[in-house]
């Protein structure tokens, strides 16, 4: 099918180097939303031909109008629609039928505007499927590429002469922030190569495109402005790439806040799903994520020189250089509340900063006070801290001298950060714009805020190497979602290493004598029972043989009554076991970021403080481990206040094995959930007591 | 004493009105350090008298230097000294032998440089209790009135001409911020009466500077920014005071994090102590905190414009107006982070909106989109909005036209500010200096960060009526703190209105049949023993006379053994009581802000999760209702997920009679403790089964 397209044209050069484009609908008069593209393509000198298609009008804005895309003299590389959404279904299936390579539309009404838009939406996805014509938006404010004078957008902030160039490719769901963000661009010296609206992405995503960008040498960097996780498998597949090619990606993503989520319910009809999942999402993939404005334009820079971690490896460590103490203090608070590490310089580094005639005093910030803004101190002192162990980023905050001798205060970071062996970071204490622009323009990763400096090299030591992505299971054809029985669950975990409290099943109407020992829980077992203290069908501590006899009778009665349509036949007798505490090992399948496995401290505290980390199926031991570092609760099984340890291994050897479940060749699970799974002293590992999975069956 | 100071000078003109100022060891040299006052207070056209003081030379940057400051002609209102330590003190003594009423300290090398620091600034101490000669600093930067071309300061930022001028007042223990918040303050157009750099506060303190400039009509408000709690008596008389004159005062505190507090020495040797209790301190105090520093940048006009709350009033909401989605978001994330309610309108609202042509949609954010850009939509919606009761403050975010348009895009917010009957904050999503500027002129609250935004928001919601200020209570002289035993404690506490599970004491040599029934817990009573588990002195669930025997003797046997110079004669015998959960009740007095009390849900989770509240005492019961919605443990009290109701209302009120603790006439209470307090079932109140008193004893 693809050879109905038009030949010869590579997707990232219909999208950023088209040599034709036209642009439907456009409007004469230039200060209208659909008469601006072409005025802001004029403006900005695009060298390609562009067409006007407008079949009211001789001409636009003094150019020749055709009547539609068949009238044209050549095939466009691209095609911008700038009509409502009912027209742009005409003027997809006309570029379907030309063989367009990429068609871009601007009109909303589409599955964000209710039943109407639906219908419209599902219109569009067949044209697609249909003619294979890529489709940018709906919603799409356009793209623009800075190199080729590409202003194919409505976007005002593109009239504007003199735009920020540079070398980060940046993808938005949001239309209205490419511009905000390149005017912002300007102040921070962030310049682009080139930005994309995104709009609905019924067709192209932003992992999609960012994808095949990645022949581009031009883009070093990537900056995604992120409403939803819609299409994060497009997303995970650029990402793990991106990382291959040492190309860094920023995330900003809204929905942070639950109320975020439910409120902003983004133009495009999309919403954001919780918001833990798309963290965990963005770790596994090697994805730095950002929480501040400021942050997300001067992320790219740090992220270039500090590579990506494995997991579980050593604290990294910041050292503070400043000639303001109040101001540098603002960033360490900064640093504090993120868990970033800030220490003193050795003893040994002192020695060698006096020797070097620097003179500073032990412990805390390294305070050069008024004699650092002296060029050859600053520069002595950051060659001696580029030697020293115990740092493994220098953040250099400056203070007043930054802002009325900007060439002497930052010079001897400009003059070192080309070959300096660690990453070097600097934070302006006043208003410095000509230094900012120095250090800007040598490389420096440099801030103005302390909220963003701070969130950034938290974003940066926080970014891990990408998971690999594992192959693709799916839920077998023509199956429906069914409930295991206890005794069915554990069976199925066992094979996985996972260790179940010792039970037999007894048959209510014959019960047989226990094989294992008192005290006893007897659990009504049953698949269409998934919550079984809510029907009444535990009891715990059962002592001895009649005290079962009465359990097996009480549960029976209590469930018939609570489900009269059920017959209880079954219930499942296990021994009591009690460790140093319990958590919830459980597995799920988000559907926009795939299998995912949660690992939380138990009980009712736990919801309240929210304690849970998250990390995509499969996972690693060593993520495992940085699970259990990230759940607050389980720090009082690690020996917090000189409790006794609990089996963290153990913990961490079956977060991995039940994340197995994610890859299983033999079966589907959609969900699953072992609450509580009790964690026994240090060697003595971990015992599940329940177990609760969802299948897929076929028939 | 006063009579020796020079007279009719009162402390506010001598600091920020000086008619005659005088500077000792000023510097030729106007770029050194010590030469810059002259030539700031000449730039700046200071209209007083000058003299300077340098008994090296004839003349200092063309001018006239004395010898000595006896030398002069008159006695100088201000002076300050800009020599080293040792030279300081004797121009402090001058200073007091001629009655001079303030004298400024520039020199460093008081108590935060070792045992010769301390040395010298008891001295300083010495001379102010002598003389009388209030003393700014040692380690000040300065003051600057930009009313009266006052710069008396020898930060380099005041070098430089067209500084922002308004009517906020600015403390600051850093005095290099003083600069920068200056320079920063131009951007903001956020402009200042005045800043002073307090330095290490030896006698003035930010909170008495501030005190005395209350009666000036001049200055509207006021920003602190602190590095330590020091001196937080005359900041709360400060903060009450300035409350009474509706005088917003906002604190940008360093310390929010461990790391800082412990790294962040200042250089005045202060070190910021526990932030949760500076927290309570400003809740109490009615200051308003923010976290961002472009939010204390920002934060007056808001808070000038929303009054302080009281305690334990209705849910506060914001509505969100905008023409760009994806940018509003940007700030309802960062306001649902920080927990402030962001409302949708109701129906009622969006058929009024209807009703004068503004189109939206149910649910959300009032996205307005590119027809907001017009005047009159924008102005018809905010009419509306001001007028419907679902909303107590309304968020406009604009986007790209507030920087093409900005006569236009936020003309609706600027004609509508001054008559508007709910505060309204404007959020600018593009770059958008011009538009800032037209708003900020206009008195609108306007901001260009997202975070910073919803900082001030929060901040101003958050804003409390202060806390009347007790009578003080000091500890009797020549007394020391010993600890009561638990029976003294709980007849202290007693007659407060706490309850105590019944208990007997009882002589382990002659023990008595019980009064209280089986099952008990059995504890050593001795003031020695605070800590009474650790010394194996506490055995639980006895349940009859025999194996109460065996607990006494075992328990003094395990006593004896773990402190072999004590002999345990008596024990507490206590009912065992069992609730539905237990917190912990703390009251202390913090050496900077005074009494204090804490509430904390119980156990070893609570500390992990750092789960508690603090407040100055006395403790108000809307206060002490306060404290219990912000520990989030004690939701599971509260009837989440079905769980039976704890007896909320009893722990509000044992949390307000241990507040009284702070304020007894009969007794000083160094600390004490209630932990656990066990909290029972709604209506059946809140017992305690430990205490622990620390007070002070004469002699």
């Amino acid at each position: 099918m693809n050879s109905m397209l038009k030949e010869d044209v590579k997707l990232s050069d219909a999208l950023l180097k088209p040599k034709t484009v036209a642009l439907v609908g456009i409007s004469d008069d230039q200060s209208k939303t659909a008469g601006r593209p072409l005025h802001f393509l004029r403006n900005a000198g695009y060298k390609g031909t562009i067409y006007c298609i407008n079949p009211r009008r001789e001409t636009v804005q003094g150019e020749k109008a055709y009547t539609s895309l068949t009238d044209l003299p050549e095939v466009p590389d691209h095609v911008y629609v700038l009509t409502g959404a009912e027209l742009a279904l005409d003027a997809v299936e006309e570029c379907g039928k030309l063989g367009v390579p990429v068609v871009t539309l601007i009109a909303s009404g589409f599955s964000e505007a209710g039943q109407e838009g639906i219908v419209r939406e599902n219109k569009l996805r067949e044209l697609q499927a249909k003619y294979r014509t890529r489709i940018l938006g709906p919603s799409s404010l356009g793209i623009v590429n800075l190199y080729e004078d590409l202003f194919l957008t409505a976007n005002a902030a593109f009239a504007e002469p003199g735009l920020p160039k540079g070398n980060i490719f940046c993808a938005s769901h949001s239309g209205s922030m490419i511009g905000s963000l390149t005017s912002r661009g300007r102040n921070h010296h962030t310049g682009f190569y080139g930005l994309v609206s995104v709009g609905g992405e019924v067709d192209l995503s932003v992992g999609e495109i960012c994808l095949v960008t990645l022949d581009n040498p031009d883009i070093h960097g990537y900056m995604l402005f992120l409403e939803s996780m819609r299409h994060a498998d497009k997303l995970r597949e650029f990402a793990v790439k991106a990382a291959e090619l040492n190309r860094p990606v920023v995330v900003f993503k809204l929905g942070r806040s639950q109320v975020a989520a439910d409120l902003a319910v983004s133009h495009t009809g999309s919403m954001a799903g919780e918001d833990a999942v798309a963290e965990a999402f963005f770790k596994d993939c090697g994805i730095a994520r950002v929480e501040t404005l400021d942050g997300f334009l001067n992320a790219i820079p740090l992220l270039s020189k500090v590579p990506s971690q494995t997991a579980n490896k050593k604290q990294i460590n910041v050292g503070v250089l400043t000639t303001t103490g109040g101001g540098a203090a603002m960033v360490v608070d900064q640093l504090g509340i993120r868990n970033v590490s800030v220490v003193s310089p050795t003893d040994e580094t002192i020695a060698k900063l006096n020797a070097r005639g620097v003179e500073v005093h032990a412990g805390g910030i390294i305070d050069l006070t008024l004699a650092g803004t002296k060029y050859e101190v600053m520069k002595a002192a950051l060659e001696v801290l580029e030697e020293a162990p115990e740092f493994d980023l220098i953040l250099v905050a400056s203070g007043s001298s930054a802002r009325y001798h900007p060439d002497l205060a930052v010079k001897p970071i400009v003059d070192s950060i080309s070959t300096y062996k660690k990453p070097l970071v600097s934070f302006l204490v006043p208003d410095a714009p000509e230094a900012l622009k120095q250090l800007k323009q040598a490389g420096v990763p440099a801030f103005q805020s302390p909220e963003a400096c701070a969130d950034v090299i938290n974003a940066a030591f926080s970014r891990r190497q990408p998971m690999p992505i594992p192959a693709q299971v799916s839920q077998p054809n023509e199956s429906t979602t069914v409930t295991l029985d206890e005794d069915s669950a554990y069976q199925l975990l066992r094979p996985l290493g996972i260790q179940n409290a010792p039970y037999q099943v007894l048959n209510v109407s014959q019960p047989k004598a226990l094989d294992i020992s008192y005290p006893v829980v007897v659990k009504v077992l049953h698949d269409q029972i998934s919550h079984k203290t809510e029907v009444g069908g535990v009891i715990l501590h059962v002592q001895n043989d009649s005290e079962l006899q009465a359990a097996i009778n009480q549960i029976k009665s209590n469930v018939e009554k609570h489900c009269p349509n059920l017959t209880v036949e079954k219930v499942l007798v296990q021994s009591m076991v009690k460790g140093l505490g319990e958590v919830l090992v459980g597995f799920k399948r988000d559907k926009d970021v795939g299998p995912i496995v949660m690992l939380a401290a138990g009980g009712v505290l736990t919801e309240l403080y929210k304690d849970s980390s998250m990390r995509l199926a499969p996972v690693t031991l060593d993520s495992a481990y940085e699970m259990i570092a990230e759940v607050k609760g389980l720090k009082a099984l690690d020996g917090f206040r000189g409790k006794q340890k609990g089996d963290l291994k153990a913990i961490a050897e079956t977060v991995v094995a039940f994340s197995q479940l994610a890859v299983s060749k033999e079966y589907y699970i959609e969900e699953a959930e072992m609450n509580p799974l009790i964690v026994n002293p240090q060697g003595q590992g971990v015992t599940a007591v329940d177990a609760l999975v969802h299948i897929a069956k076929e028939g």
